[in-house]
């Protein structure tokens, strides 16, 4: 495996681009510089005055010393473009655009097969673990039968601040947009859109399963009020908003991103602020559990270097698991155990959502159910309602007593 | 990269070695297939009736059709020589045996150039978890500061066990072999000499060093009572046999395996039983995690297949950092903040080691110091009087307040 000198032709120079532009200055591990950087606007003013700027993307991809395109854009749809250009001149990609490697994937699948070319993205899932490395090399052989993490930064963010702090939505959702962990538009964050883009690209690798990231369960943060917290708090659990992809037979994988209530026993328990965590289970290693930080420019700029450092091996993935085709389809009719509290006037249609009832509690503000239900109703309910908080029980059943349980007739309503 | 389909030789049907018949019977992912098997013992009843067992090495050795040696026994010296044959006959070697990795790392390192064949051995070290290929791998570039980990199974399961069943010492050990998670020299464990072997060849693949196990500081679990165990209860710590390898300038590394009260706030907190846990501190990642079984049959094969499979497209380390020579001495002068208890009649020794006392407790059993020590003494001490319980404190300081703290005067013993 030789070892090239890598000139890198860079497009975008926000938080992960000046990241990676320090991180760069600082290695000596890797033998690559930043030839030119492509930006969308000119006038802005940069904090370097040692990197020779453009606006014309031409000069970058048509340039042969550049040899390999690192695409750090938030534009999802001009970022493919780049790529496929990139590929085009014959020049490796590195990206770490999450939504554009999701909304692709199958196109980038068939440009790297007629390019025999590597496009490589550990960036666009959990930043600096490196997950996707680990499902294409190390579990290539152990059956996977299930991952689950936390695979969005600034929710989990918002999540444990309003947890711990007890700070309301908008307030954390500012810090973390001032601290740069956010996406410059929160809903693909909040209403979990970012996690449902790594969900898919994390199932092609876990389980050679090609789905889009519409086809995924998701439900957002946004319901998650004061009353989930203090429930929360009381029991001793966090609330995160957990990834989870599982064989349900040997052929159907049950995906879905939906908040969950996490017991200590867990170990995305301690997985706080900006840090993700990925729990892997196969068949003979058991479960395992990889955490780091899942946001902000230097690990997620420690993510493209390790690319770029791959692509001068001439690491490519392989995709063995797609190519196997072991899983083919996704089971949206799974049940889950479930807590969902909705206003007092929509406790009828909360109550049929359900297929069992454990718990139901009403007070003057609304109801709260506790009990399972399948995803399809979920995401019907969710997508259909905003205020109803759904959150996920930990393990079978929540710890609620029956001394808890209040007395409701559904017909008094 | 070709994938081709590997008839195996394997040495050794111990409880690994039986464990990769079995993972290899149930696994799609690894065209390959175990063609003979080399044992000490042809009496021996053997759980398997479709393996052709032989005594005779060179049977696998000198067999065309056997393109890679797997070697799965327990005695460091012969392997080595299975290796070395191996080698010479232009197969690629997968082996779990850290012992031997760990005595014969130079001159494995010139076997592989020389034959330009891959020894490749995850299972070495924390056997599940990929520590080694990512050291390799994912953190060629990002500068490396520090590992840490739980990197012995069944130390571990000892502790645990203890901790929270109060058992004592030999009834765990009894029960840690009897369910195969320890060495059959249980000195190996509970000694730390295992731990050492490890940590010897993280610190290669993490920072370059190449050094000798007996060249790391090592205190053992064996002085470890129940003194400690209700010390660590009362302040909500648990006990773990830690391996630990920083910086502490940019030639040097200390590194050292000794217990340490670890509190709920290390990720190692929540690493209990056979689990092993690594934590790794980088310039620009920052604090990463990585956790799974750390013994045991089918983790221990899990690892020695995916090395099986990277084998199938002539994966190979290239110890990177080896080459580029970073780290090159250690530091055996660095203090730590320790917790020493000795009998009264030792209190002087013990008080001589430390540089600096924080807190000295005496009571009718013994002296129990708490302090900055450097690793020389300790080792010192350790190694002189196996009645020292030597517990590194966890963080800077341990939480001991000034009024537990009792007068003592040296001069009075």
């Amino acid at each position: 495996m030789n070892k090239q000198t890598l000139n890198i032709g860079l497009f975008g120079f926000g938080c992960v681009g000046y990241g990676l532009y320090q991180v760069l200055n600082k290695t000596n591990g890797v033998q690559a510089r930043i030839k030119k950087v492509c930006i969308k606007n000119p006038q802005k003013v940069r904090p370097v005055s040692d990197v020779d700027f453009t606006i014309t993307a031409s000069e970058l991809i048509d340039d042969p010393e550049i040899t390999i395109i690192v695409e750090l854009t938030d534009d999802a749809d001009a970022a493919f473009e780049i790529v496929k250009a990139a590929l085009k001149q014959g020049k490796g990609v590195v990206t770490a655009n999450k939504k554009m490697v999701s909304e692709h994937f199958a196109e980038l699948l068939d440009l790297q097969k007629q390019y025999q070319l590597p496009v490589l993205y550990e960036a666009a899932a959990c930043a600096s673990i490196p997950i996707i490395r680990n499902l294409e090399e190390y579990y290539d052989n152990d059956t996977l039968s299930r991952i689950e993490g936390i695979v969005n930064g600034s929710t989990n963010f918002i999540l444990s601040k309003a947890l711990n702090e007890g700070l309301d939505f908008g307030e954390t959702l500012s810090i973390a947009q001032s601290l740069g962990y956010a996406e410059s538009n929160p809903s693909l964050d909040v209403d979990g859109f970012d996690a449902a883009y790594k969900l898919q690209i994390l199932c092609a690798h876990a389980f050679g399963l090609l789905i889009s990231a519409s086809d995924i369960t998701r439900i957002g943060i946004r319901s998650i009020g004061q009353e989930e917290f203090r429930y929360a708090r009381e029991k001793g659990f966090k609330i995160k908003l957990v990834a989870q992809a599982f064989k349900t037979s040997e052929q159907s994988i049950a995906a879905f991103v939906i908040p969950k209530f996490v017991s200590a026993q867990s170990p995305l328990f301690g997985v706080d602020d900006v840090y993700n965590g990925v729990i892997t289970e196969t068949a003979f290693a058991d479960r395992q559990f990889f955490s780091g930080k899942g946001a902000g420019a230097y690990p997620t700029a420690s993510a493209v270097l390790s690319d770029i450092s791959a692509l001068s091996y001439n690491y490519r993935y392989e995709y063995k698991k797609i190519h196997n085709a072991n899983a083919t389809e996704l089971d949206t009719d799974f049940r889950l155990q479930v807590y969902v509290r909705v206003p007092l006037e929509l406790g009828k249609i909360a109550h049929s959502v359900f297929d069992s009832i454990d718990v139901l509690q009403q007070d003057k503000k609304g109801i709260c159910i506790t009990g399972l239900a399948s995803l399809q109703r979920l995401q019907e309910l969710s997508g259909n309602f905003q205020e109803a908080a759904i959150v996920l029980c930990d393990g079978e059943k929540t710890s609620v007593t029956t001394a808890e349980i209040q007395t409701f007739e559904l017909s008094e309503l």
